[in-house]
């Protein structure tokens, strides 16, 4: 059926990725690979995961094949194993995981796929504006927007040069990131002067955990459109789309 | 009366173990050095604690003498001093001792010992099995089972071979460490093909937190029995007594 | 009108000291750098704070101007920027300041200085000892004190030798730290067999907290009199002055 072995971290951080937008999510077994595409309860945010079969050190699967996962409990037990240890995962069937890290042995339930949120569509959709950014950056313009408000405003503004930012306001105090050139790994937009939309940083704070232990990572953006944000995180690829708030006058 | 120097950190050590079961104690100040026996107010956890006069730098007692300590307040005390620096105590009656850790002087009141918990007797028990392990392994099965039930089953199995296992069942999920020879100091059960009791993760999951900075941890099992755990924890030997808890069919 | 660079942990480490005593407070921004006083709102303790400008990489006030700050938020934004960047603020008028970290922009309203508590006036006092200690040891004896009462006794003596003291009693235990002229910088007493008052441990915990950092703490000790606290802090310069309370007989 399914089995493979991967190192624990990996999959650690796979499924910290997941959890910034979703508890419980279907994985999809593939002979290419697992992908977990999901999105929150309120439509807001959506994760996609794709771990190919090249970042597992043995990997196969008969028959593409569903799961359903409880993430946080997942997490919790891989959090027992050593960090550099082998996680053995074998299917036995439908409803039970068998997981092996070192001497330990888990027996876990898994969720039936029907009972958890269907997997969104990824909405086709234009962004003008595009930067890549070191993580850290991204994040340090997350934290720095907690203290001051809700929502922060992330864009791209060409004139007088191109300089990538974050911004946010409060009541009485305003914070703003600002990346140029040199700062950023790329830069560009096409076709506009600027672009700017508005998000709510609680929905970014989680995001911006996760993203903080990425090299680089690239972000789409539009005009009051949702952001595209993706990255690499050890073996896998994880990509998060984010709706906007639109902003009142 | 009663005035020794030992290093402050092994004092520390012998306190946080004993209040793994108990929050006060008798000690017993003998010529040869302390020992402490104590029993949880539910009368399911002992624990031995011996501390020889050779773990100590100087140590004198004119004659027997027993004091009672309060342990929470006594190891809050022992944490304001350098783990490093020497840590004096002096009887001055049998109500008050002085503690003197570098320029640091205390004077603390002591417990009646009759107001605390009689000693209880350390019953004579036959265990078929015995295992040495690392006390860290012992510690991970015990960690690892607290995120699935209450309740962990204790082992050595001999066929097909010999392994010791720590197993918790939950509702739905299921774990096991299991170390074979390979991965253990020793393993022996004498005319039995298995052993088994099962304990409360209540009580391991505090002897645990102690028996991680042990290097070895001999544990003796029998079936539906108490388990005896015992370790030397820096100069100091500890010995646990854990009740089982009766497996339902 | 007011444009400085600092570097942020400098910066962080003033704020930090005045917030041992208050939540905020008037900076008066002189040509030869900034100067705070403050008294907390019991009117027991009192901190001034002396930056001067060659602790700043730059520094410039055409004419001396009070601001008012929430310290606590202040420091939350400080705690946003890389501590080895460079802290640039620029006031923009009397109610906002504008502070740049790395590519980190932020603009805060200020606190309308007339509503904060008015500068105390430092009192002139004679106080006959004076001894100089670490930081580190008297922050020793403050944590050693929390856990035996809510008072601790600061104090010199000359008979049989000098000792500076620190003397906490709870209901029925007591603790002593004692250091002699070898463990201390210097010590002397002026006209006095001994001096000693009592202070409440709750403001010097917060006090002790920001001295643990500084080599050599100066205190000057009378009887029942305040005690005055000194020390040099990164490059600022900082003392406290901690009233009394009356030793009941």
């Amino acid at each position: 059926m399914f089995k493979s072995s991967i190192r624990t971290s990996v999959l650690r951080g796979a499924i910290d990725a997941l959890l910034a937008v979703v508890d419980e999510a279907r994985f999809n077994l593939k002979p290419d690979g697992i992908s977990v595409r999901a999105v929150d309860a309120a439509n807001v945010a959506m994760v996609n995961l794709e771990l190919s079969n090249s970042a597992f050190d043995t990997y196969s699967v008969d028959k593409e094949i569903t799961i359903g996962l409880d993430l946080t409990k997942f997490l919790d037990l891989l959090k027992m194993g050593n960090p550099d240890s082998e996680c053995e995962m074998v299917l036995q069937d439908s409803s039970r995981l068998k997981i092996k890290m070192g001497s330990l042995n888990y027996h876990i339930s898994l969720l039936e796929p029907s009972t958890i949120k269907r997997e969104p569509k990824v909405p086709e959709i234009e962004l003008p504006g595009e930067v890549i950014l070191k993580g850290a950056d991204f994040r340090q313009g997350i934290k720095a927007a907690e203290a001051i408000g809700d929502y922060l405003v992330i864009g791209i503004e060409t004139k007088p040069q191109e300089v990538f930012f974050m911004e946010a306001e409060g009541d009485v105090d305003k914070v703003r990131l600002e990346l140029s050139k040199d700062d950023l790994f790329s830069i560009s937009v096409v076709g506009e002067e600027y672009v700017r939309s508005m998000f709510s940083i609680e929905y970014l704070k989680e995001m911006g955990r996760v993203i903080a232990g990425a090299d680089e990572v690239k972000l789409r953006i539009g005009n009051d459109f949702p952001i595209d944000i993706s990255f690499r995180l050890g073996e896998g690829h994880v990509r998060y789309l984010l709706a906007p708030r639109i902003e009142a006058d």
